[in-house]
């Protein structure tokens, strides 16, 4: 249907990220996930480009964007484009609000410039090896030393998005014991720089797609973190970790809807093209009726998706709306892509085919940013079971 | 996700039109069930309301609507209410625009005064025994006799809804014959009275569900027809019939929708209450995670269908997207309600519960306006294949 | 696939039962639906047939047959003709095994002569208003006089299958409170003549399908319950009822595949003689796939409920594999005879064609005899979780 | 459900490869992943196991076992352990039966030892660039030299498993042209020596997974094949290539089945130890609903897959019973894997839990061996329509 959603700035963002793509990130995706991860300079181009900072406020350099729009179109246009900017999203969507609402001055100063330009990649670091998405269970500890000069960064953490190639770390470590009444209690985030001594990073973690961005285990050691790399109040780092779980989720729903889409001119491209037994895939009845299932699927999706991102622009998206959304679109995403997959015979199972890489892609769309399970128990709760 | 399709016009109808049900229509609802109609005088009470009038230009009387947002209200409404008007949607959304964009002033003169006040209640015969829902197939002739006064009408019709009540019937018929070229060319439209000589009701069909509403053949035996009971041009009907397909499979979309979320807020209530072995069934995980499902679905259906309400105020909404939004819709409110259903255990197999006569009553949706087969067939190609 | 589950019996007795139903019932069924249930003389022509005592030992005139195959073939006829035999199930394959196993033998002399010709129709009444299937909540009480000659009987009971007609009904009571330790204790089976005074028959059930098959609630005041009907030992009734649930739920697993493979068999011989656009419908790919797939998920329902009925021969089948194929027939029941109604059109939305009454009776099916979810909890178990 | 498929020499081999498996495929296979391809050392290790020729009559040196149920007993043992023996089974399934049923004496005695043995891999190539697996469109010419001693191959050939390390390759040729009446005449089998001059393997194609497999491109530049390298008759190839097509299916099933029930098993083992928020993940009445479904499904394509091993070792599995359970398992293994993946969260997204390999490997065999697809177009034809 008809979007409204766009106006004429996003169109001239899109054409240009859409230029960039073709260019920079197409010829050379295919040695990108054979490498396991994006170059340094990829991230230096989208700092060029000011992707990084689209949502930065202007007095730091960046564009003052409230809506996010704009992350939207970029998740379209890799899709369609059949790559990734690699770990960009945990870098732009993930970190940059926490530096921006909970970091002092000094540490803006210090850090949104190297941001901004993609020479200070930075990362996040919650999950531990046996405690899952459970922030309650972290074990990692962060002792402030007796002059209360540093802390002493103890403990490991996986599955962490950008942690081979990050400069900086935000690491949610446990400064206080969890207490009996709140468990989530203790927990404060420190900004660890990579190249302090004590961090090293673990092994690089394979995964089922996205392979051009790299996941990492990381293990501190008696790391130093000096007290100005403490990001808001010790202590309140559960508070915090939960006030921008709208807009990842939104993410998470937003590029979930893109790659159906893409899915979509994927497979009507290659069912047009490819003959079997002298005739057109595209003219079997099977091949439009399970197109155009998706088709009315991805039309609502697209609805739902322009719906949220206009109440997210004016700060009205609920938390159990993100939810809905989130688990609409993931769930969605993984019928649509499955069945695209399906029509490309033989050659979706090759991953030189972009079908083939979204699948194996967006297979983890369910699962982050709060899995389907998750988004459940949220719904449930908001209409009151 | 909050809704901005509504206007406070639409709350004070909605208002009127829910006052309405619960004092006029569901006291009496199962009792109608049983009669397998609705009775005459419900029909007089909703032309007292106005509701047939809606979309009636002001000139001839009517609200001078040309939004679809009060017809979604009332089913909306009716959803929740678990009840419908009977046949009321025939008469309102699919003859009245025939009426209105066909007829001649002394016609709309002659029918629309007792259109609008129920006394005159309209059906439209398309539909014959063995020829389905394929127009060009029709075999129902209306011979024009030799001084041009009137026509002969023979033939039968099937699945006419309302068919038993009406007073005014709007039957297909061939006043030619088909053409080499265009199996659709000599249709005609014929506006018969039910009371004529040789007109008369057949069987009333037993239905799945939707039992409150009338489905009956009709036969037509040498009835004659006056020449001024032809609507619009002789041998354009078939052009006709197809202009207001976006409407109906919108409508269809609205009601499924309804339907859907009718059906949340019936299991909600009903796991609330219900214990199994000492505890409410809302609080088993799988209820949550069952309702949030559907809640999901629904809310992408709302989005979805929003959108489309607010293109068709504007004329905007193509056949295309209606047929997107019909198969969505539709699909989505078969695997809702069915979730929603099974939530009741064996309650919802009693017939006293709403839930299933929503089953019943909704499973014609993915069949009537267009079966979900024929909407993937537009779709499929709108996008080219 | 070839099945060897059935001899040259079976298929003898498949004749019979084949060359009985076109004769005597379907000719009757439709209005037998009309009517809410089935006359009584086809009950005493099935008695006559030996259908009721097929698995009766010889000792008391039955056929001695310790296979479920022979319900299998009545299931597998009746579906294909799209007809029932009413209450037929409850009196052979619910009440049957418990006067076999707990009657005494005064009872069997009493009530089996009966009960095999079809003159003593029964039914067995566990749900209460309010209860549903928590055994362990049941409401109704019988106290023993004084004298210990009769219990007093006084309770009501709901969704009673056969409770309109039955002579004799076998009804769970409470003859001693719950413990604190087991709320299971203290339920007593009490076989309850249904012309005792005190004994009502409250309103028959209006269901979504299964129409011939009279349901009702019954209610109880002050009844005289001879002591001599008390069925086993008083308290024990809650161990009674849980030994047959693996022949009932293999009854509805066998069930179910038979009304899947008969909703094929119904759409087949639809689509080949029904033409749309000049074309039969069976010629449409989409009529293919949707049909070869049915055809698949019927060959595997198949398969098992061929291996379970071996197993059950040899009283091999357990609780859990039970559970596993009711939970698989019966959902894949849903999915089949969806499906098929679909290729219908709109005649599948007409109770005239069987596909229709399928899709409205076999919707019970995910929930009778241990719904779906129950099914999962068992099944959960056995696998160690 | 209790298996009566298996003997104690099933038994037996099933120990000795599950040993094998143990201590020789899984310390080594995260690096044959790594690497693309298995080691010649394994296939070598496996024809010391006899696995090689367990179907090989015994005059050859064989098992001379005509059973499949060898073959199912390895894929359960390999699934179970969450690996693949690379590409054995194109050497034994697909290979072996062309070269026992068409190949001559002296090449029996020239290839069959080696073959066992494992020194000598085998592959066969019929798709080509743009052709897909529609044979009557090979472009792969073979011309017959004026003496007669050989042919001279051109060609390319794509997608061919074992490609990469085959010592011989069978190649499906155009030694005639199509003819106008027969598009499958002209086809012939030639046994490409991969050291023949002219014969290159091209790119090792990345594949979604499987990744221990290797597949190539090949191409065929004036390759000289000696006459003595036809197999079977010149111009037949065509006719031998549809013969084994039920093996094939019944592999393909036995091998989803195997996956899906490993699946569970994964899942699980993983929620029992795996605790979120304090509670193992196996406590949640979600994950115990979802693995119940999933062994339902399992159940009964176990129940399938053993009718259908019982009948394939009569050979009276027809091709419509074969495609019916490749259909329903390879679509229930996709439906089953994909959940049990859920239930891991993001440790299903990690290449290094089983999970993420078989739902990658898995993907796969919904098309190959014929697609969904295909054989709902067999099924369809078997139920007459």
């Amino acid at each position: 249907m008809q979007r409204t959603v766009y106006n004429s700035d996003h169109d001239t963002f899109r054409h240009m990220i859409r230029t960039f793509i073709t260019r920079e990130v197409v010829p050379h995706f295919a040695e990108w996930e054979e490498a396991g991860m994006v170059p340094r300079s990829l991230y230096r181009q989208l700092g060029d480009l000011g992707i990084f900072g689209i949502e930065l406020p202007e007095e730091y350099g960046g564009g003052g964007e409230t809506s996010f729009k704009y992350q939207a179109v970029i998740r379209e246009e890799t899709a369609r484009a059949g790559v990734t900017f690699g770990a960009d999203v945990v870098h732009t969507c993930l970190v940059l609000p926490y530096l921006v609402e909970y970091g002092n001055d000094e540490q803006k100063a210090r850090w949104l410039p190297g941001f901004l330009s993609g020479e200070l990649m930075t990362a996040i670091a919650m999950t531990e090896p046996g405690a899952g998405s459970d922030l309650a269970g972290i074990k990692t500890t962060a002792r402030l030393s007796g002059d209360g000069s540093h802390y002493m960064l103890n403990g490991s953490k996986t599955f962490i998005t950008g942690g081979v190639q990050a400069d900086l770390i935000l690491v949610v470590a446990r400064t206080s014991p969890a207490g009996d009444a709140d468990r989530r209690a203790g927990l404060s985030i420190l900004c660890v720089d990579t190249t302090s001594e004590g961090f090293s990073v673990g092994r690089k973690l394979e995964k089922l797609g996205l392979r051009a961005q790299d996941t990492a285990e990381l293990s501190f050691t008696d790391v130093r973190v000096p007290i100005e790399n403490l990001l808001g109040e010790e202590g309140a780092g559960f508070g915090y970790l939960t006030r921008n779980l709208v807009r990842e989720r939104l993410g998470a729903a937003v590029g979930s809807y893109a790659n159906a889409s893409a899915a979509i001119e994927f497979a009507t491209a290659y069912v047009k093209e490819r003959e079997v037994f002298g005739t057109p895939v595209a003219q079997f009845q099977n091949t439009k009726f399970v197109l155009a299932e998706c088709s009315a699927e991805v039309a609502a999706a697209q609805a739902a998706v322009d719906r949220a991102l206009d109440l997210d622009e004016i700060r009205e998206l609920t938390v159990a709306d993100a939810a809905r959304i989130k688990l609409f679109c993931t769930e969605m995403a993984g019928r649509v892509i499955d069945k695209c997959l399906q029509l490309h015979g033989g050659y979706g199972y090759m991953r030189e085919y972009p079908i083939s890489r979204l699948y194996a892609d967006t297979r983890v769309n369910r699962i982050y940013a709060g899995s389907s399970e998750v988004m459940k128990t949220i719904i449930a709760k908001d209409i009151g079971i």
